[in-house]
């Protein structure tokens, strides 16, 4: 204890400045923009496993949604990475973690001391920086047990103040504590003390955040560590209405043109002539699968049946004659085993499980570094195309590669 | 407790598979290479304060001699810049931090991962890597208070492998615990426990370190929270030998040609006929300052004395007329207060500590994230120049101001 409490009592002491309460409120609220749809924009901010390399950035993706943007895992220099591409840094509102490895979270505390305004503090004065604005809500992080206590230590040793709340919920596996922080460093003077334990049910973590029309559901996946894929699931979107088949009958009978409101959304109207008019039939929403490091994702299929999109990471390949690192002795099954042994998969790893939840679209990532992401180099072009064709081959959908600041979108469904 | 115990105990626990003895050295000894002079080349591999930006990236320098690399801070994305300069990272074997602000350590973790042969370990097995390679010494971390604990939890919490060792040297301030470790979270297995935790004496850490001709001295200059200047001080050369004023005399009285090893290294020598000759003087070494930030480096100013070269932060300047951002209300006196007040140094004081200590060159660095490091764009160049212009105008010596991979040399004296 003796030196924690160091901590807690002299370098890193901070005075409790402010409350949180419900003035700080923890999600933002559905307002008239997100109960429109909008198209969902991937963009690859970092697409290599492991180390990074001059053409991949460790493992980030952006979900940009109207205005909110929303990040999956935030790897070293994500921060610089979005500042290169068409992420707008201050709208991320949420990020979600696949897992604690550093390749995947070692960006984000520096991603929090950019965002929220952080800095080192003033000298002899108080710092107008370090007094929250409470007019914002907290950046949420959800992750895996030892996140909240990740971003605290390292928010700690650094003595960053913040000048905006966050707070990190953890998704806890059975084996986990149901309660608690993970660490005993007391709570960062910007750490909102809502962050919540969510806790699995019948294996998953279903629904576990709504936000406008998106339902967020996360399921354990299989890795050398904790790890977890996010699903995000549209509500069912209204169909589309032709006015002609509607207005003149409204006009008609002298029904109220508000009833148009209850048409629009799919609902049997009674016109005042005693007719049954019914809407058209609402289209389902759009489904996004987001994995972490895996070798086996099997207890997220369920979640996933049916997504327009599926991105899977594929971190190593057997690549005979393309690839001249490719030792005498490797087969498939030989690289395959020694990627699962590593918790990783292959190309076509990720196309069965593509197939398997009758994907619409899969969409590769963190690949090792020895792949580089220059398609601009035919060699390098020609491997990543072999890469590809691996996952087509088994999967049942048009298949991609992602590279570092590539845009992926998932539209609006117009029919 | 409970949770610190938590994370000890079943989630992070791993066996302590290596014992950390003499067969770990923690320093690079001398070798023959060590006793020859080289040139000292200084690479910038980051130049930015606090956020950075698609110019500069947060601060890290790098100072190879001979086959050795030290760094010196480690901000965010360090290891990509490094992968992109012409510093080779295994070479890399002491890392120097200044202080604890997250834009000078946020890359040190990650960096490890990289340098040491990082791993997320493996599914149902041992990773080889888990197995710390023991004919290689520990990389040295040298820092203030909190460094060790930071890189442990990083580790820790990331669930990070090392196939290599490393080890902290805290540089431990009059009110800092003398011993300890200020956490309570147990060694990660790749933690030598020979990290020291060196005191001041006389206010300073003199000679805390010797590697090969290079003393290394560090000593506290004033920021918003704990912080130290380095200051390499090599030892003096031998005189340049003129071998035609030797040899012949050597031969003429018979005397072993072996006297002329002492001679080079400018000591007195009696020939075989009684006649003295004298080595050339030798000639003094070079000295290199490398400040952290700082709003007063007056205690390192005797240390630093006749620098052959100082790095000097220069985080803001006032720059009107040129610098759109300049408010109307500023004034030189204005902005060099609010610099002070955040810790922080003008160019003019970083030229008045140049002059104070004699130094030959300053090499201003650590750039407000609004003073772009393009010097192919007019205006930032015309900015840089002016932030040149203001230290110069002060330090009585050759002034420049460092951008992301630029190189700067100290050479070996030739007279």
């Amino acid at each position: 204890m003796g030196f924690i409490a160091s901590v807690q009592g002299t370098l890193l002491a901070r005075p409790h400045r402010h409350l949180f309460t419900s003035i700080l409120p923890t999600r933002f609220y559905s307002h008239m923009a997100k109960a429109q749809p909008h198209p969902f924009c991937l963009t690859f901010l970092g697409t290599a496993s492991a180390v990074p390399s001059s053409t991949r950035s460790q493992s980030a993706l952006a979900l940009r949604n109207g205005t909110d943007t929303w990040l999956f895992d935030c790897g070293e220099g994500t921060q610089r990475q979005i500042q290169g591409s068409n992420v707008k840094m201050g709208r991320i509102n949420k990020i979600f973690i696949t897992h604690l490895h550093g390749d995947h979270i070692f960006g984000l505390v520096p991603l929090l001391a950019g965002l929220l305004n952080g800095s080192g503090g003033m000298v002899d004065e108080d710092d107008p920086r370090e007094f929250l604005n409470v007019n914002k809500p907290a950046v949420e992080i959800y992750g895996p047990l030892g996140a909240r206590a990740y971003v605290r230590s390292a928010l700690a040793f650094t003595q960053t103040t913040l000048a905006q709340a966050y707070v990190v919920h953890e998704l806890r596996f059975p084996d986990d504590p149901k309660t608690g922080d993970f660490t005993n460093l007391r709570k960062h003077h910007s750490e909102s003390p809502s962050g919540r334990n969510i806790q699995q049910e019948d294996g998953v973590w279903k629904d576990f955040l709504k936000d406008g029309l998106v339902s967020f559901s996360a399921a354990p996946i299989l890795h050398s560590i904790p790890c977890v894929g996010y699903v995000l699931a549209e509500d069912s979107l209204p169909g589309k209405v032709d006015p002609q088949k509607y207005i003149p009958e409204l006009k008609r009978t002298g029904t109220p043109m508000t009833a148009m409101r209850d048409i629009k959304e799919g609902k049997r109207v009674k016109l005042n002539d005693g007719t049954i008019l019914e809407g058209p039939s609402r289209r389902p929403g759009r489904k996004v699968v987001i994995l972490g490091d895996t070798y086996d994702p099997s207890a997220i299929a369920a979640l996933g049946q049916d997504a327009d999109l599926l991105i899977h990471e594929a971190t190593n390949a057997h690549l005979p004659g393309l690839d001249p690192r490719t030792k005498e002795e490797d087969t498939h099954e030989l690289v395959e085993r020694r990627t699962k042994s590593r918790g990783h998969s292959t190309p076509q790893m990720a196309g069965a499980f593509a197939k398997r939840i009758n994907a619409k679209a899969l969409v590769l990532n963190h690949f090792s570094t020895k792949y580089s992401g220059n398609d601009d180099d035919p060699p390098s072009k020609a491997i990543m195309d072999a890469i590809r064709g691996l996952a087509a081959g088994v999967a049942d959908c048009e298949v991609h590669c992602s590279r570092d600041f590539w845009t992926y979108s998932v539209e609006v469904p117009t029919e």
